[in-house]
């Protein structure tokens, strides 16, 4: 059976999945679409041929008996009402993070699923499905390492225009780190500190680049995090962990090597979009096959999203007292507690 | 529309492709298998849960009204007969490598989709669709390192059981780099030598490996292939161009880099199957949608078969003769003249 | 003019540097050594056949008139007295760290040698003539990478005995990378910070083990070391500079890639001497030379080894604090300020 | 004891050895210099201060008292007569390549050599000294890769000028692979083969380049060359040893690695004389040190100087013909059959 699919937001993200089921992926099918601008959604119609309807809003398309699961791709403070509007219709759900944009706004999801009684939501933390994270996940769960002890993380960017505010490094940027690093090493955060180096010359007026962030887990593992946005010379990401056997660390992306010009080298990617383009699409046919097959998705829950959202305001504290600041979380329900494994790995 | 596929021959191969279309790929859909033996037909169906009917051989079901498209994964002797039969039909075929076993054979194939005066055939020569064959392509076609000299390049198995004979090491392993590499520098082969280095203990007594073999083409471009098909320590394709502005280079198989017990090191793939994972899905993908798009397949095409069939038999005959022997073609019909890009990339 | 040595400490480093004058240098001569134990002295002369005279103390051989210059190898508690007799006696001196055990030590040194109005001691801090520190330096003096905005390293060792204590994880250990990464990015230390990670369980019972140490500069560099002497699986220097237009990091020690089992892999060094061999040879051949033909020494002076006694002591202030603690230098003076460069790069 | 040593040929090279002597070297004297210009005989005592007589020729040199050992550092056509000379005499020799410039002048050497009963020379074939190599040599004598069946190298300069012809491609730079590759493996040539790919735009009008030459020795292995003394970008020597168990290859020039401009790089030397200059240090301190405590050198024999000779005159007979040409030894006589092993390793 076909998973017929509504998108709530047709902006650039929303095309990009839009793009990705109809063309790249199986199982899926776009049959509903709704922007805020009706505009936009016609042009993702006609860009990708699809034979879908359009509705006025979100409440409407999921709605409608055609939809099984719904994209929620809109701006980031509409999500949570899209979101509980769907669990309450008991349709599935794929969000792009943040979840909610408040601790309690994820707390609402939780609890409405948790009421419902059925997991229905994905949040769309990709990096879990990145070959590199789940070979670096593969060696910690089978012990090629030995136990975790330290993490080198750093997270580049090659640059950010001036819309991009000090806050973002943690909302925007770290927030994947957040995920897919106590994922990683299965432990939760229990304190963040932040240190703002000396500024490059190439951050805006307004913006404390570079950021260092030190994350301490309940178990004592110190993950530190290099978060540098205008570094110039290419979207990077590093994760090294650092074992009692051994270390293991996040491959560099495959490139030709070339000798020229007195250098041995290779390219590094400039884009960000590429590096993750593996991820988004594994994570999405993740999505789809595990509804077609198990009635349940399988990747980063409600629950995971509000571990984010309370990490990362954890980490927007520290930023301003230039302290150690505690993460505290509920406890994780029952509900929550099974053993999460991509279905295709 | 969805490109309707029957499949001929539902062995390893056949299987394999059958899953791609079925679970990972989009736009096309099995609805049509055949193999010499009916159980295996059978189970091909009952494993992917296809909605496809089984046929008594490859006539029948080529004249299926219902089948696009037909994939001819069947023993490589029988695959000229199918590929004929489907031409003749007007079918669209997918075939793996050999597209037949002779150059006869080769050529009654071309003559046939000539006088068709349509071009359906597509081989399996997946390397085209590898991102690290790409890449070098890219850095060919640009001029980055000048142009190409001498190519440095490996094949190697870790081990090859009792049924693989000597002149497998050119049909059924060097094909694939007879394929690319024309294709990679643009030019022609004009003579071929092989030389038996001295033999690995790990190679069967009636078989020679590893063997080295020097492909020169038309504008003087020498290329060497190391071929080691028992080299113990994993599967590995190496190429390296050596061009008049510096050098390029395949990029190594994406691992985890480890430090452990005194050593830097990161895996090699042991199972050939994976190292063209991402190809083989790449090159069915584009079959699938060039189709749909422009009503034509876009990758390597019959007088690319021809090309390798040529190249290959004048390899054997080198075996045997220890000398230089001529690679020689016939004048390329203007028919395939063409410029082959993947509709991906 | 051949440099006539004399040697205070025939221990193990002291008969290192023995075997490296006698064997492997040019232009100096061992002609004197002392030891607490005559027996050490003796079997150093048979060992290198040395032609030179042994001396009830360092005082009476700081006092022969055939010997230029002096080795201090004793134990680091001698160190300041040895040093600052030799100081009065005119002669050159070549101090292992530490310079002296405590800051006002170190200051009387400094002292001695203002007073004199001459430099005439080099401390063994021998990072500084590694070759790949060399390079680091140049690529950040000539604005390769930009101005230095963090630095992350790391000092592992395979294992350490239960003599080993958590505050020599400072005062043996980091004490290299204080006093060169300071030297490095031509900047002074502000504050340190040291974190104690989950505890490795290769640690001995009392050992704080891992660490993770940052240092904050004047102009706000951030420099984070992680330190492991348990590592287990190799001796290994790290050292990765941050820069606004980009990243520079120590080249690996060289050594043969292999292909084998599945791995593709290189040495990693498990003894720390070996790692920096080339240096230890270099900055005593620079001491002799810059001697032979300026009259002065020209590697790090008596005022590096207050630099580095401050540092070390504000680090162990942080160890027991678990804050950020300040590091507090007196002004340089500028008989101090000059241009320090290792002659022979 | 000092080595006494006098320099036939105050050129580049000779001045180049004579300030590693002086310089960096222990053990060795530089007493007597001889030149047919006698201004750069005076200049080589001036720029390094000796404390040497100037000679007016080789034999007036050969014969001083002081003198325990020459270095053969003249015009190559001259070598021969200067180190039959020195057998003649009893003095220790160190000659640069080529000992000889005909098959038959080696073989005069060696019987001069064999006459007198005693080994008195080394020839500079530096490579057996380097570090990589000692570790390629290391792998494959402790079988870590089992036996050697293929050999895959490099030879590399950025650029030659018009003096540098086709013949040179094998007298001045393969010569150094013809001795270091059958050290390596611990075979001998049994044949050798030269193929011209397509010229670089780079090769002046009269010069083939690149060069591919295949060498197969007694017991099958095949090694194959690449040499391209256009390559523009660097001074690159590569050497791969696939063995039955694995494979083994030189390391990089150890260098930093940066990350900048969208690529990830080191660096590539581009000045031939860096690449090999601890190997230039270690081969000539062997030889000091090897006379010094065992009386006779340790390095590279006359025989090695023949084995080469013979070698290289069949690749240019294999220039000439297009053809394999068998390379043909005269039986190794029982004088030279000794385990040679660098006495510093």
């Amino acid at each position: 059976m076909t998973l017929r699919i509504g998108v709530i937001g047709t902006g650039a993200i929303g095309k990009e999945h839009i793009r990705r089921i109809t063309n790249n992926l199986s199982g899926g099918k776009v049959v509903a679409v709704t922007d805020i601008e009706e505009a936009s959604a016609k042009s993702a119609i006609e860009q990708f041929g699809l034979d879908a309807g359009i509705y006025p809003d979100d409440k409407t398309l999921i709605a409608e008996g055609d939809v099984d699961a719904v994209l929620v791709t809109s701006w980031g403070p509409e999500h949570e009402e899209s979101v509980i509007a769907a669990i309450e219709a008991g349709k599935y759900v794929f969000c792009e993070k943040p979840l909610a944009t408040t601790i309690e706004g994820c707390m609402r999801i939780v609890e409405a699923e948790m009421k419902l009684g059925k997991q229905l939501v994905q949040v769309g933390f990709m990096r879990r499905y990145d070959s590199g994270y789940l070979q670096l996940k593969e060696a910690i769960d089978n012990k090629f390492i030995g136990e975790p002890l330290l993490l080198h993380c750093a997270h580049r960017n090659p640059e950010v225009d001036t819309t991009y505010s000090t806050d973002m490094a943690i909302t925007d940027t770290l927030i994947h780190e957040i995920d897919v690093l106590h994922w990683l090493v299965n432990d939760d955060y229990k304190s963040v500190q932040v240190i703002f180096p000396k500024k490059t010359r190439y951050a805006h007026e307004e913006l404390r680049d570079p950021q260092f962030v030190i994350l301490e887990t309940k178990s004592g593992i110190v993950i530190n995090v290099e978060i540098s946005v205008n570094c110039k010379y290419g979207y990077d990401i590093q994760c090294e962990v650092v074992g009692e056997e051994g270390i293991a660390k996040l491959p560099e992306v495959p490139s030709i090597t070339f000798r020229k010009n007195g250098r041995i080298g290779s390219h590094i990617l400039m884009d960000w979009k590429e590096r993750f383009m593996d991820a988004y699409d594994a994570e999405l046919q993740d999505f789809i096959d595990a509804i077609r097959k198990t009635g349940e998705p399988n990747g980063p829950t409600a629950w995971d999203g509000y571990i984010a959202q309370v990490t990362a305001e954890a980490c927007l504290k520290a930023q301003n007292s230039g302290k150690k600041e505690a993460v505290v979380f509920l406890e994780q329900p029952d509900f929550y507690k099974k053993n999460l494994k991509p279905a295709n790995v």
